[in-house]
């Protein structure tokens, strides 16, 4: 395990063949794509050979002898402390304080010992930093998933079996009318189902888009090689990110 | 002026009368949608009348005693101080110190006046809470921009002059293979040309999908009323969330 703090430090240590994978999120069902990793993907050499979805629960977790009566403050990173505003609202006399991150806010509780104090973390942060969970899911929202793509430097055959292979790529056009309908064209001639579309602009080239597509098939089927080909000569640009199937 | 502390307040004030015009972010290019106004624009009383895109910028700001070299924490929000990287990697005997918000760091300055302390935020920040910009434009990326939509309970026809209008629409598709592809149809057979397309899944309906759809025109004129109607028979449900022209 190799912990990185910042995304492209992920595809550096994966480029230096100083780890064999790579795990980054992708998009979250609340806050959209990750676009940061979208653009280390086409700059680094690193293929997606599998996907996750993880639910984002948010548990309030103190030190053992704590109890939640005694509670007045809870350390977090402020995203999560947003997405658990019904909670703040429930306790008005407990009091939000931002923190790095959350885990380290588990870890800052054991090690400085603050009195009244509480975090808001994973169930594993609680595990792994002794804390006990004093509220289980005190986020507002449970439809709040993130996706993760494992990451490697060559393409993988192995894969978990039983769930179908997904294909992610990025190609752009040009933004004149009817661009983007040829571009889907070449998937619909073939039947093939997109599980993911997604425009961002270039900036700086008005008028000009890059797309993502997630496609359902292998880069190695028939049909998706010929939609691909077909791409090709209706795009600017084309980059296949990897073939893989869904860890469930 | 009515602050909220959540986006649902902003809908929310609106909604009640008690604000004419509200404003919310709509997507940032680093960060990618914000998937919780769109939802509360489809759950809302809520029409777009105006878009405009800021660039995001981060300005090293300290009380005017303060010099750059007795600089030793700097307080700022997670995300704007993850967005100064460099900066913090070479002035490394500073520490980055997470706050609630980037403007609040600044009035927390001017307020509690702890040592050796700056604050990151935006240079209006720094002229409402009497702060010294003491480094412009820390942030590792000029390409971060934020679209904000101006919103009212009722379509306005007033615009400003000169710019193009554009239409934004919310469809929902069954992901049967093509249903996108028809869906495009609708606006390539009229030349219409889109400047956004992003598909999001309904979660609890697997298959489903949801898309936000910018496109050139106003929802009055002929042409885009008829993709609209033909939109509307080929899809399970359309909403046009407004016509606007954008504010440079």
């Amino acid at each position: 395990m190799r912990p990185c703090e910042a995304f492209k430090d992920v595809f550096e240590v994966l480029q230096s063949n100083a780890v064999s994978h790579a795990i980054v999120p992708i998009e979250n069902t609340l806050h959209g794509s990750v676009h940061e990793n979208y653009d280390h993907l086409l700059e680094y050499e690193a293929r997606i050979c599998g996907e996750t979805s993880i639910r984002i629960s948010h548990q309030l977790i103190a030190l053992p002898a704590v109890r939640f009566r005694d509670i007045r403050r809870v350390f977090s990173h402020p995203v999560a402390i947003n997405q658990c505003r019904k909670f703040f609202d429930k306790f008005s006399h407990i009091e939000p304080v931002p923190f790095y991150d959350t885990a380290g806010s588990v870890k800052m509780l054991r090690e400085k010992r603050p009195a009244g104090a509480a975090a808001i973390a994973s169930e594993s942060a609680a595990a792994i930093y002794g804390g006990r969970i004093l509220k289980r899911n005190i986020e507002d929202d449970r439809q709040n998933f993130t996706r993760f793509f494992l990451l490697t430097k060559q393409a993988e055959s192995s894969a978990p079996a039983g769930s179908r292979w997904k294909t992610s790529l990025v190609f752009s056009t040009r933004n004149i009318p009817g661009a983007l309908f040829k571009a889907m064209a070449c998937f619909a001639l073939r039947d093939l189902n997109l599980t993911k579309i997604e425009s961002r602009p270039l900036r700086g080239k008005p008028w000009e888009y890059l797309f993502y597509v997630d496609l359902l098939g292998r880069d190695t089927d028939p049909a998706v090689r010929k939609a691909l080909d077909n791409l090709g000569e209706t795009t600017e640009f084309v980059k296949v990110l990897g073939s893989y199937r869904p860890t469930p």
